[in-house]
């Protein structure tokens, strides 16, 4: 392994974990799903597109419908095709709020962000 | 399970990831046994303390050890209570930091924390 030690701009980057009330907790992974799902309107396609188990994604998924109260993903089942899945419209939503608050707090932190890459770049 | 969907005023707030070149990763899982490490002086006690197995507590300072090319932690074998661990002034830098980081994006994404909460409280 090599050291960072020398790395010179080294680019660094924040991602936010939210928490909404007790049961809300929103971070990249679960955000990647939403969006995986949205394009390939499959749960399986998308878990296997990020290669996560589909267990994993469809709890992810069934965690933000269950904090929420409501879908974020609605499958429908049968058809020639097997079923597929959807992306509802607060689903895309909290895609939307999520990436914006992602492209604020990169944009609005730089200071403490260039700080802490100070110290990996001259520690 | 109670729904949130009747919650009123929830609290938000956001944690942050930090990426720093290929090899570092910093989130609220490292700062905080860091953090325990620096007052209990012990990466057992430290684990205990979180409830987290000691091995993956090791693991976690391994890497950011690995990732700076430089210890955030030092321990000591032997003596009378066998052995401890110190945080190191790199450790304890990284630790104001990412508070100091914290802090500032809650206070700076008001705006974008107060749409993803709106989702949860009207959706």
């Amino acid at each position: 392994m090599t050291s960072l030690f020398k790395d010179k701009n080294k680019v660094i980057l924040v991602k936010p974990r939210v928490y909404i009330g007790d049961t809300i907790s929103i971070g990249p992974g679960k955000i990647e799903i939403l969006r995986q799902v949205g394009n390939l309107h499959s749960i399986s396609s998308a878990a296997r597109a990020l290669g996560m188990p589909y267990k994993r994604a469809w709890l992810l998924i069934d965690t933000l419908n269950q904090g929420f109260g409501k879908p974020v993903i609605e499958t429908t089942t049968g058809g020639k095709k097997g079923g597929g899945a959807v992306i509802t419209r607060l689903g895309q939503d909290l895609i939307n709020c999520y990436d914006a608050l992602e492209k604020s707090l990169n944009q609005k932190t730089k200071d403490e962000l260039n700080a802490l890459r100070a110290l990996a770049e001259f520690s």
